[in-house]
């Protein structure tokens, strides 16, 4: 999805795609197909370009540290890269700056699972500090004995509490090497089986004091690490105020309603900063954007479904990946935007599922949308997002 | 620039391209070079895909009847693509139509050219009828001299008087083949030496009443000719009305303001169109849209001036090519939005210029902005446009 933005400003695009079908390859002129766990491949590729970018966190840190030794403008660089790619330095470094964690212990045996309960109780969650998206690599734990298993295999691991959360916030920034930076308003996001499934811009019902304090940590962590290009940041909302939950260094599905929803998408952003360009408006361009990811459901063909949905909403916009189906892959997403929000949810909702073939019913986990009269009567200081 | 929008449905999108340095080979993954001009080619590439589209006109209008003869998918088909092909044919048939023609006639003699002069006084327009485009093959003579010697080297040429108009104005369709159509708000456009610089969505103080005339006219012409896929008619708009100037059968200069300003781009709404889903709302997302073209000037690096443009306005929009400079070509246009007109027009000027090197002051020849107070004096029926 950085291919249109490239294009719109003349930019020339390559990509390192780990096979000859994979969908990047489909849309972008400039491929070459090589492992990415590939010193030799990766100094090759970096080569041929000015500026090299991810959109995924799993290259080997040492070969992305060797290719900015070599000179090489690696956006963003590994020193950054690093707490994205390990959740338990990511956790240290938050404790450091004085940020909203939730408790968490390294383990690395079984006494420090046993001395963790203590201070948290079970369940909680255990995660695999690196490797792990869209709820693999994570667990939640009821007793030692599960513990145990995993930690023979897999040592150290990273212990959280199980927060008990009122929502799912997320925030996404842009900074580049000069240190511009430019955050998107915080949404709301819906996980579902530990995936993304919907976020709402801006977060319905969010007061202006918390939106700035999540502002505010953002910035914080873009600062301290020297992120460049986008940086995603997902939180749980408590009664209190807010924990971080996790970080992406990359263009990210919580972000992705800025394609159509802001001024500036968050790919475009993505290239500004990591080419030092003056960053773009993060403004929000409607009083609601809504994203629904398009998860594999029934349907194998995704496009016999758009006669319908077209038809539907003229005023829905859909985005596929040319990915193959599979159950709960995420295969593409909708965006709709409005000034009601229960309106467009619904719209989104509908387009969304009706493609991937999702009837609506088998989901009695699905929140209704958020009681915005019932957010306000709580939180009386609900303000536009200040920015 | 129709790419991204097949990129974003999950549109398999292949390009038969002049060469392999077309700057479509750049942003396009499955690329044929070949020859349009030659059968064999064409037919080889159409066996390739599902339906076949096109970016200009100059395809051999023969070739285009083989192929849909031969069961290919060819849209807009050649029963359409003619009237865009010969401007005589149009003449005729807007005629036919009842549509407002400018006073017209077909030259193959000095005797037509002095029947004509007789009826409109010189100087009047000749027309090259095919192949024209930019202010090419358009020239404004002054006497039956400069007539007889472009008509022994070209014959037939259409004359047509010369329109003292008030101002240009242009207007889009997409049309499927169902029939569906969807027209955009009908713009303001000003010509530089016969080549589009700014587009104004929608036209300021254009009456309800004339922009629906308009409206009706385009439907008029998309639903007799059978157009499938988009279409803009340019038009000479008059201190009685308005008078038909040209017609493109495919995603036009005038109607580039829709990727930043319109619900749906007119290049998505081209692919809708030719794929017969249904059609996206063409209704403009913003109080004002302006589009500027880049012409090459001064700069050869367009992107050096990019710290400057985006530095300078966070929120315009930047689009070029990917083609090299050379004096008035068209390489890139800058989209801006907002609520106030003058500000909106300033914003996508400079930035428009400051890429491409244009000093503003040689420019004696450029209007002030439209002044909509004394356009709202003259016609006091000032409304928003009707859809």
């Amino acid at each position: 999805m950085l291919a249109p933005a490239a294009e719109a400003l003349g930019i020339r695009f390559s990509v390192l795609a780990e096979s000859a079908d994979a969908p990047a390859t489909q849309v972008i002129s400039e491929v070459t197909v090589g492992d990415y766990t590939d010193y030799a491949t990766l100094k090759a590729f970096a080569e041929t370009v000015d500026v090299v970018t991810f959109d995924h966190e799993h290259v080997p840190p040492e070969h992305l540290a060797a290719l900015a030794e070599a000179g090489h403008a690696v956006r963003p660089g590994p020193q950054a890269l690093i707490f994205a790619q390990d959740k338990i330095r990511m956790r240290t470094k938050m404790d450091e700056l004085g940020l909203p964690n939730p408790e968490w212990a390294t383990i690395t045996s079984l006494a420090d699972a046993e001395a963790f309960a203590e201070r948290v109780g079970f369940p909680f969650v255990l995660k695999t500090p690196r490797g792990g998206y869209d709820g693999k690599g994570v667990r939640v734990v009821e007793g030692l004995a599960e513990v145990d298993e995993w930690l023979r295999e897999t040592s150290p691991l990273l212990a959280e509490e199980k927060v008990d959360f009122t929502r799912e916030l997320a925030v996404m920034v842009g900074r580049s090497p000069m240190g511009q930076t430019a955050v998107w308003p915080v949404v709301e996001t819906w996980q579902q089986n530990g995936v993304c499934k919907e976020a709402i811009a801006p977060a319905p019902g969010l007061s202006a004091e918390r939106a700035t304090a999540i502002t505010e940590a953002i910035l914080t962590v873009a600062g301290a690490l020297e992120v460049t290009g986008v940086m995603a940041m997902e939180m749980f909302e408590t009664a209190e105020g807010f924990l971080i939950n996790e970080f992406a260094m990359r263009p990210h599905n919580t972000g992705h309603w800025t394609q159509d929803g802001a001024v500036t998408s968050q790919f475009e952003q993505h290239l500004r900063a990591v080419l030092d360009l003056p960053l773009g408006s993060p403004a929000a361009r409607e009083e609601v954007s809504v994203m629904v990811n398009v998860l594999g459901a029934d349907h194998e063909d995704l496009y016999q479904p758009y006669f319908h949905v077209m038809a539907h909403d003229p005023e829905v916009k859909v985005h596929l990946y040319g990915k193959s189906v599979r159950p709960g892959r995420k295969v593409g997403h909708v965006n709709a935007y409005g000034a009601d929000r229960d309106a467009v949810l619904a719209r989104a909702r509908h387009a969304a599922d009706f493609i991937a073939g999702i009837d609506p019913d088998p989901y009695p986990d699905r929140p209704a949308p958020v009681d915005l009269d019932a957010l306000s009567a709580e939180a009386p200081a609900l303000e536009k997002d200040p920015r």
